[in-house]
């Protein structure tokens, strides 16, 4: 059975998201005794504080579903430097009300893909000034600034060759973060 | 006549929202030939790339209004340590698609209020390097890290005596700042 | 005996730098088992990669007790919205050469002291990017960007009343944090 | 004779920077009215707040030569994700005593490479959170996050043929927006 229950938030909305694809792919690379389930952020409602006393139900949901996890996984594109105002749309809305944030304590790893060469480098950035303050702990090295290029994936949809090592090692000490700081 | 028209983003759709009785409070102090329009952001959907080729009303309307403007004026709350998702997203759909962004040489200030003492400066910081990356002339000094008080309006909404100058010098400055860049 | 032996790095060199006296009155918060040891970094060269193969001996001195440490506490100024040179220019020697850093898996707290209201709030986040980096599990709450106020520490140097409380706090929770990180 | 003087400050003290040779190769594009001088920052001693009343030589110098210029250009590595410590320490000089800043107004442009492929971005974004408090106007786009790569340079030092007309039209752009905000 499984031991450590993962959220997986991904910053992208589109069909075909590389960002997806990657986390797809990624929790492949995890021992057993942990299972993964992708959060849904797509269809919660833009923030707004009036509605803190009634949340709308995918709000209820997510809340429920970061409480109920050991931990949480970050892939995320950048957009214009930061990252996407959908992802921070999800994490406002999990933060809140002020003292029930959802978030408090669970170990997250971060990791990104885009077509540029810096890879998601800044909105990882600013992606971990808000879980500093969130008070989740973040895994450092390895940092993963992944540039989408076509050998990335197989036809299978898994890693390829080329990335392989180094994603199984970012894997590797995701999972040792996580057993330090679950609970 | 107005010279000027200044698209205004205020990053909180809380009805009552300090930022917005800033904004408010704000463009009092501006000069006849300056104009303020605020734009709704509140019924943007959450950006997906895949609707980039045929982007929702409000999208158009909120790219249509910032082309049509000769500055802007982001009045925006910190929600854990950056900008709101509301604001983020309103500035990722008038991003896209890539090479059609309405925001490119758009002079802009930035100001905003909380209920902390820090009073927004963190998100300030990453508000910048958004819009270094989007080509937008961003007014350095003053500084306007707004910490939310009882007497900062009067009565009628106006600053109230305590920060009037302060918010004065601050709009001189805006005014010369988009005097300079403004085509 | 000492069982944690803390490397404290203060960010100024000002002979009454209120982040040093801030370093002094914090220890004293700390329960027995954890000793500190302030880092000079005063007496540096300033960093140049072609000295990399011969050192300047304050460089193999710092180095050298920031491995031999089990935890970091940086306390710091905010100059011009970031960590102080001096203090950039330390964690630069410590880091280098390249595959040979001090600084990794050491666990660390970050507080500042400041004039101003946002107390070295812009100064922190950037130095939890370069901490990122170099593998420090940086603690995320209490976040403490403490304001410069006479109160603040009583004749003795110690923390005076009115912050002693939320001081405390930050002490024990910086303990559980190095204790769940060191060796 | 030259209408444009501007102070070049290279962030490396290394005798063969990469930096320092993308300097020079990046000035020969620039148009006869502009000339370009390098600051000496390596023999500043690191900032002490004691020391403003009787700044050393190399302080006073450094001070001067900024105020005597129309203009900044900023060539700098990335150390630990930053600036690197000896061009935060020039800033920090620069800017002090309080009130007594030679940067403000100066308008600079951002460049530096680095042999990752993120290329300085994450270096950039907190020398551009400084610059926007120092009151610098600082060009936004082009970016120019330069990977190090053998045919960047020529055999005499000048851009090779495969980065010309990226960095033309970026030096191209540097001279409209200095001309727009030089006094």
């Amino acid at each position: 059975m499984s031991q450590y229950q993962i959220a997986v938030i991904v910053g992208s909305l589109r069909k075909d998201s590389y960002n997806r694809k990657l986390a797809n792919a990624l929790v492949k690379l995890a021992p057993p005794e942990f299972s993964f389930k992708h959060m849904q952020i797509g269809d919660l409602p833009l923030y707004n504080q009036d509605d803190d006393a009634n949340p709308a139900e995918p709000v209820k949901r997510l809340k429920a579903e970061i409480v109920a996890s050991q931990g949480l996984l970050f892939v995320t594109p950048e957009y214009n430097r930061s990252i996407p105002g959908v992802l921070k749309n999800a994490i406002d809305h999990a933060s809140r009300p002020y003292g029930q944030s959802a978030w408090a304590d669970k170990p997250a790893g971060i990791i990104g893909i885009s077509p540029g060469a810096a890879g998601t480098a800044m909105a990882q950035q600013h992606l971990r000034n808000m879980l500093a303050y969130l008070d989740v702990p973040t895994m450092g090295q390895p940092e993963a600034f992944i540039q989408a290029k076509d050998e990335l994936f197989d036809a299978d949809g898994n890693i390829g060759a080329a990335s392989k090592n180094f994603l199984q090692k970012w894997m590797d000490r995701y999972v040792v973060w996580i057993g330090r700081h679950a609970g």
